[in-house]
C-alpha cells in the first residue's frame, strides 16, 4: 500500500477515535467504547474506508504494548502481589468455568464436533486485558483494590489463554496433547516473568546514566521505547503474549519496585516520573490506534443476520460468557458487591477473543456460522459491558468503595 | 513479516542510531553521520541484519515528515521570506548547474545515451532537505541567516526535483515532454503552498478549542499528528513531496506566523510552545528511524568495487555534484565566506538522490555500473559533507557569523 494512503489512514484513525471518544464522554459513556466504535464505523462493518493493513497492525500492537507498559508503571507490585490470591482464584475460575460451560453446551446441546466445541470454549476463556484496563481507567478505579485484582487476573488469564491456545492447536493437528510441551511453555513463561523485571530494572539504571550524560535530548523516548519493544519481543520468544513484555518492563520501572535482596541501584526517584511524562504523548498517540483496530477487525458485515442458528447459538454463548466470568468473580474473597463488579470487569473478550476466533476460522475449525456467532459474542461482551460496569458502579459503588 | 520481528527491528534501529550518534558526538562528528552509519552497519552494506520493510519505511517517512514539521515550527516565516531572493537563486543555480554539468559529462565524455545522461543529471540536482537541516541543527545554525537561505533553497529544490522527475519520467515513456503537464504540477504546488499554511492556521484554532475543552489529556499529540500526516497526504495529492506538507503545517503553527489580512484567531500565545513540548518526544522517537533507513537503503555491497569505470565515473560525478552546488552558493548575495558555507550545505544528496537512483534502476534506465556509481556519489556527498561543513565553520565561521 502506498505511503500517503497509510498516512491518511493513521490520521483518520486517531482523529476519528478521539472524536468518538469525546462524543462518548459527552454522553457519559466510557471513552473506550467511542474508540472501539470508531473502528467499527471506519472498518468493513460499516463504511469499509480502512482495512487493517500490516503497518496499521504493527502500530496497534505497539499501542497496546505501550498501554500495558504505562499500566505497569502505575502498578504497585506490592499491592498487586497482595491481590495475588484473589486474582489467581478469579483468573482460574473465570477461565475454567467458561471453558467447561462453552465446551459442554456446544458438544451436548448443539452437537458440534469435540474439537470445535473445545475451540469455542477456549474463545470464551479470553479476557481482554486492554479493554478491561481501559474501563477501569475510564472509571478512575485502576489503582483500587478491586482494580488490582482484576489486573492481576487479566494478566494470568492472558498467560493461561496462550497455553490453552497452544494445547488446542497441538490437539487439532496431532490429535493428542503432550503435557511436556505445554509444561515447557509454562516454565519458560514463569522464568521470564521472574527475571524480566529484574533485568529491566538493571537496564533502567543504565538508561538513567545514559540520560544524565548525553548532551542531546531524546534519550528517554528512544531508550524506553527500545526497552519496551525488546521486552515484548522477548515475551514472544518465551511463548507469552507480547503486551505482557511491556507490562513487565513497566512494573520494573514503577516507583514502588525494589530489587530482591535489597540491591540498590543509584536511580533518581524522580526518574520514573520523568519517564512517565516524556512517554505520555507517545502512549496517547499509539493506544487509540489499538482500540480502533479492534473495532476495525470486527467484521459485523460478515455475520449472516438471518440465520436462526447464529442467533440462538450466539445468545447462548453470550450468556455462558457472562455467567462464567461472573461466577469466577464470586470466588474472590471480597465484599459481595465488589465480587460482582470484579466478575463484570472480566467479561469483555475484545482482541483476545478475536485472536481465538480468527485462528479457528483460518484453520477451518469454525465454519461461517460458528465464526459469526463468536464474533457477535465478542462484540457484545466488548461493546456493552463497559455500560453495565459503569451503571453498576453508579448504583452499587458506594457499597464496596472505601 | 511477523510482528515481534518488526518490534525487534524498531528497537534495534532506534537504539543503534542513538548509540552511533553518541559515539559520533564524542569524537566531534555530526550526530546525523552516526545515525546514517547505524543504518549502513545494520543494513545490507555490512551485517544485513535488517532489511527495509514496508512498516519500517512508513515509520521513517513519518519521522522525516515530523522533523520537517518541527523545522517549520521553529521557522520565522518573515525571515524565510526575507531570505527569499538569495534562496531562490541558490536553489535554481544549484539545480541547473549540476543538471547541465552531469548531463554534458555523461553524454559527451562518457558517451552514455541521452536519457541515461538526463537521469544522471537529474540525480545530481537533488538536495537532501533532511540531512541538510540536521547538519545545520547539529551546528546550532538552523535559525541563522545562512541557515534560512539554505532551508528555503532546499524546499525549492525539493519542489523542482519533483517537477524534473515527472518530466524525465514522461520523457522516458513518451519520448516527448508536455509543458502543459509539468506546468499543471507547478500550479497545483503553488496553490497548495499558498493555501496550506492558512488552512493549517485555521485548523490550529479548532485544535486549541478542542484542547481547552476536552476533559481527557492527549489532544495535542493526536490532533497535531493527524494534522501533519493529513497535510503530508495533501502535499502528495498535489504532486509535492510529502515531507513538505509537514513543513507547511509547521510554518503555520510557528509563533511568528500571522494570517494574511490581519485576521486574528484567538489562540493562546503559549499554545505553540506547548505543542512543541508535547510533540518533542514523538519527533525524537521517529526521526532517527528516518536517518537510519537512509543508511539501510544504501546498499554498498551492491557496488562492483573492482570496475575501473565505476571509480572514474563516480569520482567525476562527485566532483560535478560538489562543484555544481558550490557554484550555486556563489550566486547568493552574501559575504563570500558565507557563500561557500551555503553551497557546501546543499551538497548532501541523501534520500532524494536515492529516490532518483532507485527510479532509474527500476525503470531499467541505469545499468548496474551507472547505478553503483550514483550510489557512491550519494554516499560520498551524504556521509562526508557534514565533516567539511563542520571543519569549515570551525576555521572560517568567525568571518561570516555576526
Amino acid at each position: 500500500m502506498e505511503t500517503h494512503v497509510l498516512l491518511l489512514h493513521i490520521a483518520a484513525i486517531i482523529l476519528t477515535a478521539r472524536i468518538f471518544s469525546e462524543i462518548a464522554a459527552h454522553f457519559g459513556i466510557p471513552r473506550v467504547i467511542g474508540e472501539l466504535c470508531s473502528g467499527v464505523v471506519l472498518g468493513p462493518s460499516l463504511f469499509g474506508l480502512i482495512e487493517p493493513s500490516e503497518p496499521l497492525r504493527l502500530l496497534a500492537e505497539i499501542g497496546i504494548i505501550l498501554l500495558l507498559f504505562e499500566v505497569g508503571l502505575k502498578t504497585d507490585l506490592g499491592r498487586l502481589l497482595h491481590a495475588g490470591r484473589g486474582a489467581l482464584m478469579l483468573a482460574i475460575g473465570g477461565f475454567v468455568l467458561p471453558f467447561l460451560l462453552g465446551l459442554g453446551i456446544c458438544y451436548y446441546t448443539f452437537h458440534l464436533p469435540l474439537l470445535v466445541s473445545m475451540f469455542v470454549g477456549g474463545t470464551l476463556t479470553a479476557t481482554s486485558i486492554g479493554v478491561t484496563v481501559r474501563i477501569l481507567e475510564d472509571l478512575g478505579r485502576e489503582s483500587s483494590a478491586e482494580g488490582q485484582i482484576v489486573l492481576g487476573a487479566a494478566v494470568v488469564d492472558d498467560l493461561l489463554g496462550v497455553v490453552l491456545l497452544a494445547v488446542l492447536y497441538e490437539f487439532s493437528i496431532a490429535g493428542t496433547v503432550s503435557i511436556a510441551n505445554s509444561g515447557k511453555v509454562m516454565v519458560f513463561m514463569a522464568i521470564f516473568f521472574t527475571l524480566a523485571p529484574i533485568l529491566a530494572k538493571v537496564l533502567s539504571a543504565a538508561i538513567y546514566r545514559f540520560h544524565a550524560e548525553s548532551k542531546a535530548p531524546g534519550v528517554i523516548p528512544i531508550a524506553l521505547v527500545a526497552l519496551v519493544l525488546s521486552f515484548a519481543a522477548l515475551a514472544h520468544a518465551v511463548g507469552a503474549p507480547e503486551l505482557l513484555g511491556g507490562f513487565a518492563a513497566g512494573i520494573a520501572l514503577s516507583r514502588r519496585f525494589f530489587l530482591p535482596l535489597g540491591i540498590t541501584l543509584r536511580v533518581d526517584p524522580d526518574f520514573s516520573r520523568e519517564i512517565h511524562e516524556q512517554m505520555r504523548p507517545i502512549i496517547q498517540l499509539f493506544t487509540p490506534i489499538f482500540f480502533a483496530m479492534v473495532g476495525l477487525s470486527l467484521d459485523l458485515s460478515a455475520v449472516d443476520w438471518s440465520s436462526p442458528f447464529v442467533w440462538v447459538f450466539s445468545l447462548t454463548l453470550a450468556v455462558v460468557a457472562i455467567v462464567g466470568k461472573l461466577a469466577g468473580g464470586l470466588l474472590v474473597p471480597e465484599n459481595r458487591y465488589a465480587r460482582v463488579a470484579i466478575g463484570m470487569a472480566m467479561v469483555p473478550r475484545g482482541e483476545v477473543g478475536l485472536i481465538f476466533a480468527e485462528l479457528g476460522r483460518v484453520s477451518g475449525i469454525f465454519n461461517n456460522e460458528v465464526y459469526a456467532a463468536i464474533i457477535i459474542v465478542v462484540a457484545y461482551t466488548t461493546l456493552l459491558s463497559p455500560f453495565w460496569i459503569k451503571a453498576y458502579y453508579r448504583v452499587f459503588g458506594a457499597k464496596f468503595i472505601e
